[in-house]
């Protein structure tokens, strides 16, 4: 949990940027009077300002001018003070400037609200809740970084108004840092190299958020799904496989009809005339295949697990490369067990999620336990959820987890462990999930006959390792940039000849290639390489390998023909390897 | 092509059939003066008639009844002669007898239209276009078989009739042939073997037609999607990965939605008011994937597969089982060639798909090449038809493939090949498909660069090997009885003990167990085994085995502990067998 130092830091780092979205917007009206204002808050890591600039065209080519203009006033070091006005006093200052949206924002207000202004010395006055700093020269180091399309009050139907984003922080070296870090989260950008590395595409006939996965890429999610599966695998998870449309009966009875009824995908039958929606998770499926013949303790815990695609009517807007789609295929499982089990099957599956991590080179780790509070939101017996939170706790000391603890952050229908892993550059994702829920196999009415020969209700367990593989990917991609490791490399080799004589060699080459097969971290993993024998030059023919960051080139030249050996060319390196020895080289690298 | 004797055969065995069935009406209306009779025609193997009992209960225990009825009106060896009234005589004669669907079927004929009737001596008249036999004593052996519910004109709205089975042959070894198929093809109803062998469920708050996959029926599912997939993987085939819905744009380009728009499962964004559809088919998503880029003839023919899930809105009245279901998993594929590169990938593809059926136990194939005809339906250039014809015929011809050809049954947009497979009850099912198009590629402007340097237009070559994976399991599951060949079985191996003094020698056995890997006909086939070392009596233990359909079993005792062997028993025999031989003896069985 945070500590209040911690807190009032933060609270200190927002007005600075709060107030820095008011300086923006007094450059602005100096540079551009007739502008009208939207929103302008804090957000993480800097601030914005939505302004309707009419018919000026305005864009990044102007930051710098907006930034310069900014410095000018923070170097006159004018104060922040806030004013209280009226409903009428306030419209009629928005009327004066014609602040259309402003006007809008007052007029929503009731009548009886004190509506505060804050004033930047006598340069600039804005409608605002504050809290500010006292005084321009309070405001830390900053930078406009781009500009962006909002529509206003975020209704595609409004104003399509101009965003300008800035970044601010308490030191020159935090900026520092983040803009570097932004810089390489560019240049890892996981759409660009989706589609330098050929790995993915989206088709307008096919639509926004629903990515078609190339022959690489999908070599790429198969392997990241195989391996999650079978570290579940081995623990006695079975795969089943369940459809991807259900009667909306299945979320009526689960529950999640009455939550999420409105944003599910709906199905229409125009033959039978009948109602179906796509699932947007798995668990009511699953329930039911468990609900498909009796059940005794003997064979509990049953343990399902599916790669399924499932659907979700996400914001056209907010839809963007992989991370955030429409159809996201989910490396999902559920548990059914007795309730003395959970601690071991949570314990189990911890360790799956820091085995996997730690493979993806993510083995920065931290768990947040989220529990009940003793708000009345939360369903099932105070006794299970307190021992059920035990067993979690417990699971997360045995397996030496960084966690922390949230009480008032669990699910309706049970505590549950997230994850957050670290990226190559510092950002933090939340990916694994373990989720108790002691709902649904009461509303599913699932049971088993214990020993006693009576009838029990089982507890589920819901976990996502990867969580969304195309989310995942995401991440992996821009945590990688595109250099993936050697095991999951959609391509691993790549053979370049130096020139045409070498075929026959070549030839000896692939014949050891075609039988290696890895077996870490995922089993019966058949090497996948290249041929490039083309007349291209060898400079070219190495350049183009490189752009697509292949792990492993083989340059064979008549002098390796001649002497049996295999200049390897690694990413930061290069050797000669023996022809002989080359299979036992590769099945090490990692 | 059919000869002209068989053909004649058919006509005299459907005259026949079609007999039959006024000779099941005229024996109801003995037994049942007030039935009201709808229509009654011959189909394959026999004959059905749809009556309207109104409020008298008729079922299977009635049939011997009416069909002892039957046989009495044939021993007496009527004529049936035909006549011919005008529709005004055809309504009177309807009316008086108070038929209502004869009456409703006469009312929309046109005024003109001379109406025949069909006299069954002074017994029985009926409303008829005919042919039939002269006199019933040409009728050949028959028997009734079941009775069903028929909506009246195939219409859920309309009244429910009775719809009386009957089969009939030629010879009454045809017949007993038949019947025998029957019964047999009932103990193996892969619905009933599907439950036992606890393969896959339904649920009603999912819906009909929407199978789920236990872990048994999902391995089953996966080996055979896996093996069908690998056989292409070794041809050059790469795995693509598309989403399972798409905007209705892609279905109007490609030409699908004009012809299939109203059997499409539509999908309706409630969050941005979009709609979307549910994908019955694969090609134009992967035309879209081979769009992605640009192309040159170097990579030709570039080839796609996946194994992913089509949504089809069948009839509810029309679902079974696994036979006919809304949610098809394709084992689908798509080759993108040049035109002189078409034999060459029609021969892969047909040897693909003798390999596949041989394995299956399925080695009885005929082929149907489907071509052109004179008509205009036929869409692309005719020399291009006529060239891609010569090429598979001669694809056909290199392969030893048992075909036949049909002019006018291609599809309009390309000539075909389809597979029949023979069951082991003697059964055809049409199942793999082999299409050349020539649409897809000039709707979607799919190009690639030749040699030349100019722009080219590809062929597609669409290809299931399995066909749907859910009717092809149900074809398999009947065609083994459930009695799974060894490798694909989703439990191999059963170790079942005599008593608990064996422990030790099980580890033994399992530690072998754990270690084998089938290599053929699938690559990386980890052996699925399991223990049962309950209480219950050895003979329980291998009854529950043999349910299980379990294909071998290794019965351990302290004498084998003793000895170091095993008792194996599998379907048809026992043997024993040395410990240290057990992996070998097993991967020898098929």
């Amino acid at each position: 949990m945070k500590t209040s130092d911690n807190q009032k830091e933060t609270i200190e780092l927002e007005k600075m940027r709060h107030t820095l979205s008011h300086v923006l917007a007094a450059a602005v009206t100096e540079l551009y009077p007739t502008a009208k204002f939207g929103i302008g808050p804090a957000i993480d890591n800097g601030f914005y300002y939505d302004i309707d600039f009419g018919d000026t065209k305005v864009s990044d080519q102007d930051l710098e001018k907006i930034e310069k203009k900014m410095r000018g006033l923070i170097a006159r070091k004018l104060e922040m003070k806030k004013r209280v006005a009226s409903k009428t006093e306030a419209l009629d200052w928005a009327r004066d400037r014609k602040q259309d949206y402003k006007i809008e924002l007052i007029e929503e207000l009731p009548e009886s609200e004190e509506i505060s202004f804050y004033d930047m010395g006598d340069v600039f006055t804005d409608l605002c809740k504050g809290p500010h700093v006292a005084n321009l020269s309070e405001t830390g180091p900053f930078k406009l970084i781009r500009i962006a399309g909002a529509y206003w009050r975020g209704d595609e139907k409004r104003e399509m108004l101009t965003r300008i984003y800035g970044v601010a922080f308490k030191t020159e070296e935090e900026l520092d840092a983040y803009l570097k870090r932004q810089e390489e989260a560019k240049a890892r950008d996981h759409r660009k190299l989706g589609k330098e590395l050929d790995l993915f595409c989206f088709s307008d006939l096919v639509g926004a958020g629903l990515p078609l996965f190339t022959p690489r890429g999908t070599e790429l999610r198969e392997l990241m799904a195989n391996y999650s599966l079978s570290l579940r695998g081995r623990e006695g998870f079975k795969k089943v496989w369940t459809p991807h449309i259900t009667k909306t009966d299945l979320y009526k009875t689960s529950g999640h009809y009455a939550k999420f009824g409105d944003e599910l995908f709906m199905v229409h039958s125009q033959v039978n005339g009948e109602d179906f929606a796509m699932k947007p998770m798995n668990c009511p499926h699953h329930a039911q295949i468990f609900a498909s013949r009796p059940r005794t303790y003997r064979e509990m815990p049953v343990r399902y697990m599916e790669a399924t695609t499932d659907y979700r009517d996400e914001k056209t807007g907010e839809l963007g490369g992989l991370s955030r789609v429409r159809s996201l295929t989910q490396d999902d499982s559920h548990v059914f067990c007795r309730k003395d089990q959970i601690k071991d099957e949570v314990k189990r599956l911890v360790a799956i999620v820091k085995e996997l991590y730690t493979t993806m080179g993510m083995q920065k780790l931290r768990a947040r336990l989220s529990y009940r509070s003793d708000e009345d939101k939360y369903l099932g017996d105070k006794k299970l959820w307190e021992m059920a939170q035990n067993q979690i706790k417990q699971a997360a000391i045995d397996n030496g987890l960084d966690y922390f603890e949230q009480e008032g952050e669990a699910a309706f229908y049970g505590p549950k462990i997230d994850f957050m892993a670290e990226d190559a550059i510092g950002r933090e994702h939340q990916l694994a999930t373990i989720q108790l829920d002691f709902v649904q196999p009461e509303r599913f009415e699932l049971e088993f006959v214990n020993e006693k020969g009576e009838k029990e209700r089982p507890v589920m367990i819901h976990h996502a390792t990867l969580g969304s593989i195309e989310r995942f990917l995401s991440v992996f991609i821009e945590h990688t940039g595109g250099w993936f490791p050697f095991w999951c490399a959609p391509e691993q080799v790549r053979i370049v000849t130096v020139n045409d004589t070498v075929s026959d060699y070549v030839a000896k080459i692939t014949d050891i290639l075609s039988g290696i097969v890895l077996e870490k971290p995922l089993k019966y993993n058949e090497l996948r390489y290249s041929v490039d024998m083309s007349t291209d030059s060898l400079g070219k023919k190495i350049k183009r390998a490189t752009e697509m960051k292949i792990p492993v080139l083989l340059i064979v030249g008549p002098k390796d023909a001649e002497e049996e050996i295999v200049s390897v060319r690694l990413r930061d390196k290069e050797e000669k390897v023996k022809l002989q020895k080359l299979a036992e080289y590769l099945c090490k690298l990692s």
